[in-house]
């Protein structure tokens, strides 16, 4: 049996569930670059508390979500 | 009953509405990266008085309203 | 009576006039990120004698001119 | 008479026109936003000795050539 | 005989090889500005730990995912 | 007779030389900001040798690529 895949679809129900997507999407690399979770969760503070660092993480959020928006026509069908 | 989404859609009736959900798209992702709302109060004027937190925060709207935009062809129907 | 709105449509006569738009679009989320305009009129003088600040805000200008431009099919009608 | 336009069209002959037309359309905003020559000639050399600050004015060429393609057609017609 | 090419195709079966794909993407223009594989080891941790260098990361795998999505027409198919 | 074109056109045989022209792309605009040689030549292990600068050149080379190719309609002909 295969692993289920973390990524089956860029299929959502509505806007709301592909904006998570997007922000999964953003997040997936991150963990692929740096995948000990030690690390990544002594990172969090750092820029979570930085704005700029929280504007920067919306903006890849933000680079998905058209993706992830123009796969699902919108969500106008 | 369930919660009433903050998204339900991507479609709104002017440009300007548009552009204001952009701006909330921009926001989102940074509430769900710092859900703690007493953290961005005190990012708040930080940012609000740096030319470039403030650019940057500016392009990410930039980016979400390319979506929206696109998301209602442009409001041309 | 509703107030006029700021942003009535994406449409334009020209290039140029577009370009200009995609200047407004750019500026509109500072001034929504930071209301207070004698905070702005301080902080113009920093960005404007800072090459990467300039660069910066016409990033921002690019990004919204690619969704000015689509909205008026690249003004080939 | 009216004044001729900065920015008469969007449409090139060939690519290598189209991607002067976009340094063009990177360099417009930061004369809009720093319409002072002679301070935009004090920070060239500090920006033209910077690699980053290159990378930067190349990444905004390469946003505003996006758009002149799409006009264009990619030059395919 | 020709070498075979790093990239054949934009096509992948399903979107988490697309993601793939792109990372491989990003990492292939890092790889042809710094060929020295012992100078990129040496930076790894450096940007692995640092909050902004991953996000930026990030970023470049989203600008290439939207590429592939697209050239996969998104897997609708 | 005239001078050859750096760029004749956007179309190229494979994805693979699509991600070439994409890198030649990013570095022109590089050049004609600073068309110094030996100072470009002093830059590039400044930037070779950095991790967000590396980051950065991919990111230049990733909004070319997807100019390259849609152009190209994305070599799926």
């Amino acid at each position: 049996m295969t692993e289920e895949s973390w990524l089956p679809t860029l299929k959502t129900e509505t806007p709301e569930e592909g904006y998570k997507l997007a922000v999964k999407l953003a997040r997936k690399a991150v963990g692929m670059t740096q995948p000990d979770e030690s690390v990544r969760k002594k990172l969090r503070p750092v820029y979570a508390n930085n704005a700029d660092s929280l504007t920067f993480a919306s903006q890849v959020v933000a680079i998905h979500f058209q993706t992830v928006a123009a796969a699902n026509n919108y969500w106008n069908n």
